[in-house]
């Protein structure tokens, strides 16, 4: 049997389901306002997209995992190009540059080369405290945990806010030795 | 220059921005699950859902319009098998036939062929009255509305309910002649 190669971000993409972009960003967009009249704090808009995104991403590295032939990283570095190449890639379209590591191999953040999240968006004077791209920040984390990395993800540069660019830091809090429910043997 | 010929469903999907249908799909059931717990009532959340359609077809139709190159629909006919052919396919990549139609040509069915909504969905108990998939009555309703036809959109089957079929019923209730806001030779 030939040896199974994960699989380019582009490969992948070619393959999977796909719908229109400018649909899933129009359909972001009415999400975020119902929650801005549902739950009139910005500071819980927040909150709740972000959970959202995490239950999607406790979800999606199934399919991530199945589709990318990606096996085990050897260390948080890798896994976070994995995630800059191949699982942005996959599920928007886009890639990002990982940068910024610090020493300790634990931080790095994520510059977006392109973010269909915010086509058409323009924040009110009142949503100035919201980080409407938390979805995707959720979506890493939950991702992240479900392959036993604890992680911290926040968005330190916001295009949306006035800044240059999207930076997304990803901090490893812990890493979760992996557990088996079941032992080889049984 | 060589006529402007209304393209393929299947030439414009393959040329616009897109992302993970699955990505979509989870995205839309956050949703829904948002909208359940925030408004508890199963038809005030098929009422929001179907407004989110609306407002995203009406912005939606511009996209479409300038992509396809479909001119003006000769009558209802047409612009029901373009919404089945072009519009679906466009934006969800997939297609669906058009069927029941009436004596006077103004009501008609459209049976899905697949829908992407509803992958991974089961409603449970507490949700029977749910129409899970009113977001896709909206956008159709909406972006009717803009080339002037005030329709009626049902869901007359739904397999989440248990039915062998999706079928979204169009009834044209009226015709809305275009105004011009400004004189052509002016």
């Amino acid at each position: 049997m030939a040896p199974v190669v994960p699989r380019s971000g582009d490969a992948i993409f070619a393959n999977v389901e796909r719908v229109n972009a400018e649909l899933f960003t129009l359909t972001y967009g009415a999400i975020v306002r119902q929650l801005l009249t549902d739950l009139e704090e910005v500071d819980e808009v927040n909150k709740q997209l972000d959970q959202m995104g995490y239950n999607i991403g406790i979800r999606h590295i199934d399919e991530f995992l199945a589709k990318s032939n990606v096996s085990r990283c050897v260390d948080f570095k890798e896994t976070a190009e994995v995630i800059a190449k191949v699982g942005l890639k996959m599920f928007l379209g886009i890639t990002a540059t990982v940068t910024n590591w610090d020493v300790e191999g634990t931080t790095c953040s994520l510059i977006l080369e392109d973010n269909p999240l915010v086509d058409f968006v323009e924040l009110p004077d009142t949503c100035q405290g919201l980080y409407y791209c938390n979805i995707l920040s959720g979506v890493v984390r939950g991702a992240l945990e479900m392959v036993s990395m604890k992680t911290e993800v926040t968005w330190l540069r916001d295009m949306l806010r006035g800044d240059d660019a999207f930076e997304l830091q990803l901090k490893l809090l812990k890493q979760v030795p992996e557990e088996y429910p079941y032992k080889d043997d049984e």
